[in-house]
């Protein structure tokens, strides 16, 4: 029988997932529960939420570490734990874990990014799915790491360290412009896959995007209005538009920080990972790695560097 | 006493206003009314809602011509009024006046930009108020106009007509990402005016643009989350972001399109023109002209180019 060693729980704004991790960073069991941390307000609430994860593998084996990355994390979470500044390593997160009072849950902090010139920038969570795809790949340790999503964020590591990064807010620009805005009167309600519509929008990015961001969203309502795109397409030619424009600059940035000759690894969820591959390689850049979830192997790799696995 | 030559109607997508002209173009009464062509459904709301801002003005003088503009004429208007094609100038849109059966109701067409080339882009109401500003300052005859809104629009304008346009949602944008994205959760109610906080996300639009817009918006949250700036100053320093970018862009389109040496003009509100004059400045490219509201005197030269006047 395999024997657990750390209760990792990641725990962002709006979703909460429990993991069983054996010492390998194999995955025993998993709960999930929608209560994610800007929907509790209070102590009591985080700790029965936490309880209803992971409340019967604590009273199974009370001796357990537990460790969670994320929002959890955050000022509007169970305890504002300070950001770790850049360069961050496995090193520099374990050293600076936080435990909420009178629990036995530690919190990984995240990381800001200031370089007292461009205007700050932070993650929450994604530092632990960083350190864990180091963990898995370390040829990673000098790469560039891309982990698309409501907020995707643009890392550059160097000798395992997270040294910079940039976040876009693509995923949620889509969603509001598909909810509340004039785009998305057009559309369906139902998303129908259309690869051809996605990729004409990450080419108008690509090869016309100096035209900007406010013009080209325009078309969305106009290649509807003059029917030179069905209707049914324009929610994939917005993604591809948006998309292609978070590549765009995103390339750019990787080529001015010198990271052209270095590995590019996209990191998340299958489904949004592959629809990034598809763009990348219309941009001519393919990644040369694409990992699903990484952060229980994250929470492994941290709790074993602030020795809480006994 | 003046005598009334026009009834003039400005019917955009939220708004009704109407306006009594003499010969000379000068309002001598306006009406208005929250009767815009997206709100009503049906020929007998649109009767009813002209008859509420003109009726008195057309039971005391029944010849009097009607000339409307705006999305009253789309498909989700009163009558489906289609596009002129450019190059597009007063004798072109007068050529195309479309009415609603039963109706004195003369509609301005809007204008369609289409090379085959980049996707098309489409204006309903914004050429009347170019024809406006036209008939006021010939010396716009080549010139880019622009129009700051919900929905801005960069004309180009040779020999009196416009020969191509792009629209910038930029307006729309900060709409929605003040009332409906993480951006806004940090924004008071109340916008507090700070040009300082405005400039500088002008600057940022203008210096680190290519960066990338869903980027740099990243920055209205991480800038507030770390206290560099007041959340008081976040609304205005995400309206120069926005605009910033629109003008990077708006400003390169313009001397692609050989516009650096014509009169650059801004057509609009007061208040908006002084943010995008403000703005403009900043890049080192004031306009050249400010005017108000051109759409009375762009239906009274619209109307005189049809023959409607007595």
């Amino acid at each position: 029988m395999v024997t657990p060693a750390l209760i990792g729980v990641d725990w962002g704004s709006t979703s909460l997932r429990a993991f069983l991790l054996d010492a390998d960073g194999s995955v025993l069991q998993e709960h999930a529960a929608a209560k994610g941390a800007s929907t509790l307000h209070g102590h009591p609430a985080f700790v029965a939420a936490l309880d209803e994860v992971a409340g019967a593998w604590r009273r199974a084996q009370p001796a357990l570490p537990l460790l969670a990355c994320g929002m959890v994390g955050s000022q509007h979470g169970w305890l504002d734990v300070p950001y770790v500044r850049t360069a961050a390593g496995a090193a520099d997160l374990a050293a600076k874990l936080a435990q909420p009072s009178d629990t036995a849950l530690h919190i990984v902090p995240g990381v800001l990014c200031d370089d007292g010139k461009l205007p700050p920038d932070v993650m929450r969570g994604e530092e632990t799915q960083i350190v864990g795809a180091l963990a898995q790949h370390p040829q990673l340790a000098d790469s560039c790491i891309v982990l698309p999503g409501t907020h995707s964020k643009w890392t550059h590591v160097a000798q395992g360290a997270i040294v910079r990064f940039a976040t876009h807010m693509t995923g949620e620009l889509y969603a509001v412009l598909r909810q509340h805005s004039v785009l998305g009167r057009l559309m369906p309600p139902e998303v129908t896959p259309d690869a051809q519509a996605f990729l004409r929008g990450v080419a108008a990015a690509r090869d016309h995007g100096d035209l900007g961001l406010p013009h080209q969203l325009f078309a969305v309502r106009s290649l509807g209005v003059t029917a030179q795109l069905p209707h049914a397409a324009l929610a994939e030619y917005l993604s591809g538009l948006l998309i292609g424009h978070e590549l765009r600059a995103g390339l750019a940035w990787r080529a001015a920080h010198g990271l052209r000759e270095q590995p590019l690894a996209l990191v998340g969820a299958a489904p949004l990972c592959e629809r990034y591959q598809l763009a990348l390689g219309h941009f001519g850049q393919p990644a040369h790695l694409v990992l699903d979830n990484t952060a229980p192997a994250g929470l492994l790799a941290l709790a074993r560097a602030a020795r809480l696995l006994s």
